[in-house]
């Protein structure tokens, strides 16, 4: 009887999908708490493939390596070509003996101690980016936690303060100390009577009393107990001395600044909360990993100059950059994941929707520094363990290793990490000039790195040959025009890579497009 | 000229330290911007100790042992007497193979699988306990990152969400956008235009808008922009079915819930901020590390009976545990750093403020619980990496292990860890009552638990024979009446653990009053 009268709820989701389809079934689940956490549940499924079939696929970044690697588990013969000398795209580390070569020839040259790297491109991985995480299980890539939120770590604004860098904990406890006292203040004289009942009124005065550390005036005044959180001018001991002073708060005015709130807000954006990870020994052993599996069928330094397709196949034509000798290959099918940035410079045959596609999304041009030290001042002398320090100057932010706390010898730390004018800024500059505006501006957080500094590299993405920008720039109405003529595959031809995505800038974002690309193909050619 | 119209900033602190004394000193360094970030800058100077100067030290616990350490290196000779049959006191982890035997003799077999453990007692270290670290790195011991805030973990109230576990994020955001509404509405309505100014109100409205996630009508309401922060019904992806789908906000009322606030203040007490570590392969890597320096001095197995002391030293009775036999240790000085809850059922001679403030001190009862699960299901099926998740159930809280992540086998996690009326609950039941009760509760979080349970041991510190409690629990006004009687130097003897510090219940406080005692002893053993 139940089963006729009282569907079950797995017969009630299969109703809802025949009817109304993928996205009906999808608001079903989730009315019903059981839509996943991720869009990733496993790679797509690729049985049935066609002997013989073909995909040529462009770029050997994440997107088109992780295309290539179920391509070939799916009995598709693939084959990459690859600009660069080397597999992973912007996932890539700089090491000691590594040089930099920027779009104008300017050449650097890295020495940084064994063992010591900075990661140019992405650098933290988001405990819910459960397709990278995946593969990294699944390829055995070692992960260590990025410290990602650090309470002592410095906020620094030029107009606030008096300019002096503060910790996060000081700024994010006179923060939320200041709105509970004036929240309190509001309720208590009745001005939110009309929002909120009487007793969340209640429930709400005793969260702000506790939340904010108000005292019994439910005001906001420096205390031990307010130096429990915001740390102590002199901080609890043992024996005889062991008692602790408090304190100062910061004034109002000071604290809503807005370097203040947007560090804050910075740490609650999805992709940035702990916890976070990074493969340890530099995020190119993801690349290197992918590699291993698909790296008989990358052939390097190839520059593709057309991409021509017809009704049975695709013919890529592509210049061997150290001979300038042009070949082509042929495939049934490409996947073409070469950043629109450059590809748009590039001879396609696609049809108008996806050219016009190809010219509509701007890039961003971040500025990444590593900076070597001497010795790790910023743990041995601030206590600073990984995380970050946020500045209003051009280098943006600092960010600390995360890996081998307290060991010795020369360290990198990241010195400018940063977009938008503070970027273009340092790009319009020689390397020696932007390593000289990171020093001082460095300054501000630590004294010591004039003394302990030993080398540094610049990288800014607007002048990698390779790309000639960072990470690809979605506004809302391009989205809407264009989003799904870029993704959508055209004729035999398809794109991937982050700024297929709507993670653009994340790995994540990178890999599921790729996924998605090679899903339209094999049901396109599974159907044809 | 300068140098003497103008004196140095040097200068002037010689002459306030000549004039005042230390605290002056310390007044004058912290309005100058010098106060150190800790009372701890390295181990107290023991230059001239009288050769032949002997110190029994009671107790092989962390006060102990650097005690012990810091006197033989400055010349003293120095014995150790513990209870127990191994180093470290509460500094400790279980693993298989160990066993744990309550005060009415339940015995408890650990079976964890090799390389599992859970550490009963201390198990993470903030980055400003520099006394701790100064030591961990001059030893050796191996540190990783202990994950305190995890914004993925849970937070469950049984009072509301209809009892649903929601994530940190989810309320931690909630919480952060009704509370902005609601002070931005009282802005507006100019109810604190007597409390603000006209500019600070203008930066109060843009902070709350942003920090906010406020919407143009400056209300708190669902959307893909605030789900980019409490995380969406739908992440993003790539490709074709790239776009997000919003998370719903939880209601202003379940969001006051005392859960909530209580859970994000935890992560803002100064202690419990990021980065925080902890030894590589269990807690107990610490006390072993002192040991491998002063476990020659120390005899095990001995059991303090009575403390004498006269104008000319000091002379300690113990039985040796194993025989009963009665030995007795005499010494010019005596470092005592037996618990409080132990040491005043013994017959000590010390004056009546001393006897009085040992009598003083209630300890803090809790438990802990550490499960044996088949897999990492939290990290597998819940993206938990590290961090806790906390519920107003009995058990308080769960922990998930910090060691080894994205690791296949068995692992521990911390099954409940709570003191109070929680752990007087558990604490009364038997061992597998305990287990059944943190699995049932435990199931709000993780409806895998019984499903990948394999084992467990739980420890009520309140039935631990050598402390019977867990940490002192000191109230002000017993600070103000008994604390420098508690940790002052009575005749030949002086206590320290971290019962005689202002960090009671964490390691740092151990060690700090262990240097301050050895500092007592010099001071006076050097001026006699």
């Amino acid at each position: 009887m139940n089963d006729v009268t009282q569907p079950s709820r797995r017969q009630l989701l299969t109703l809802i999908g025949r009817m109304g389809g993928a996205a009906a079934m999808y608001q079903a689940m989730t009315a019903l708490g059981h839509a996943a956490e991720t869009q990733f549940t496993g790679p797509p499924v690729l049985s049935g493939a066609k002997p013989g079939a073909s995909v040529v696929v462009l770029g050997a970044g994440l997107a088109g390596m992780v295309a290539a690697y179920e391509l070939e588990k799916a009995g598709y013969s693939v084959k990459i070509l690859e600009f660069q000398d080397r597999p992973g795209g912007r996932n890539y580390s700089l090491r000691g003996g590594d040089s930099f070569t920027e779009s104008d020839g300017t050449v650097q040259k890295v020495t940084f101690a064994p063992g010591n790297y900075v990661n140019p491109g992405p650098w933290r991985i988001p405990h819910h980016h459960k397709c990278l995480l995946h593969y990294c299980r699944q390829f055995g890539v070692a992960l260590e936690p990025f410290i990602q939120l650090n309470h002592n770590g410095f906020i620094h604004s030029s107009d606030a303060f008096g300019g002096k860098p503060m910790r996060y904990r000081e700024v994010a406890v006179d923060f939320k100390g200041h709105t509970s006292e004036l929240l309190a203040k509001a309720l208590g004289a009745g001005a939110l009577d009309q929002s909120v009942t009487a007793e969340d009124k209640e429930k709400l005065l005793e969260a702000l009393r506790n939340w904010g550390l108000l005292d019994a005036n439910m005001a906001y005044t420096s205390s031990v107990h307010v130096s429990s959180q915001r740390g102590y001018d002199r901080p609890p001991g043992g024996g005889i001395n062991g008692a602790p002073t408090p304190s100062q708060i910061a004034k109002l005015s000071d604290v809503f600044s807005p370097q203040v709130w947007t560090a804050m807000s910075f740490y609650f954006n999805y992709v940035m909360q702990t916890t976070m990870f990074q493969p340890v020994g530099g995020m190119d052993m993801i690349g290197k990993a992918f590699a291993k599996h698909v790296g008989k069928s990358i052939t390097y330094n190839a520059k593709v100059t057309k991409v021509a397709q017809n009704g049975k196949g695709v013919t890529v034509s592509y210049q061997d950059v150290p001979s300038g000798k042009v070949n082509t290959v042929s495939a049934d099918w490409c996947v073409c994941t070469i950043p629109l940035s450059i590809i748009r410079q590039v001879e396609m045959q696609v049809g108008p929707k996806l050219a016009a596609a190809m010219k509509a999304v701007p890039y961003a041009g971040h500025i990444k520094m590593g900076l070597e030290f001497k010795r790790r001042f910023w743990e041995e002398d601030d206590a600073i363990y990984g995380g970050h320090s946020f500045t209003d100057q051009a280098i943006g932010q600092l960010s600390y290793p995360n890996d081998r706390f307290f060991s010795n010898g020369p360290a990198v730390l990241l010195g400018a990490f940063t977009s938008g004018a503070g970027a273009f800024q340092l790009a319009g500059m020689t390397p020696a000039e932007r390593i000289e505006a990171a020093l001082k501006q460095g300054e501000v957080f630590h004294p010591q790195y004039r003394k302990e500094y030993l080398s540094g590299v610049s990288v800014p993405w607007t002048r990698v040959p390779w790309i000639l920008g960072c990470t690809s720039r979605w506004s809302e109405e391009n989205r809407a025009a264009h989003y799904q003529n870029l993704v959508a595959l055209d004729g035999r031809v398809v794109l991937a890579g982050e700024h297929a995505s709507y993670y653009g800038g994340w790995m994540e974002g990178s890999m599921l497009s790729g996924l998605d690309a090679i899903a339209q193909i094999h049901k396109r050619a599974s159907a044809a």
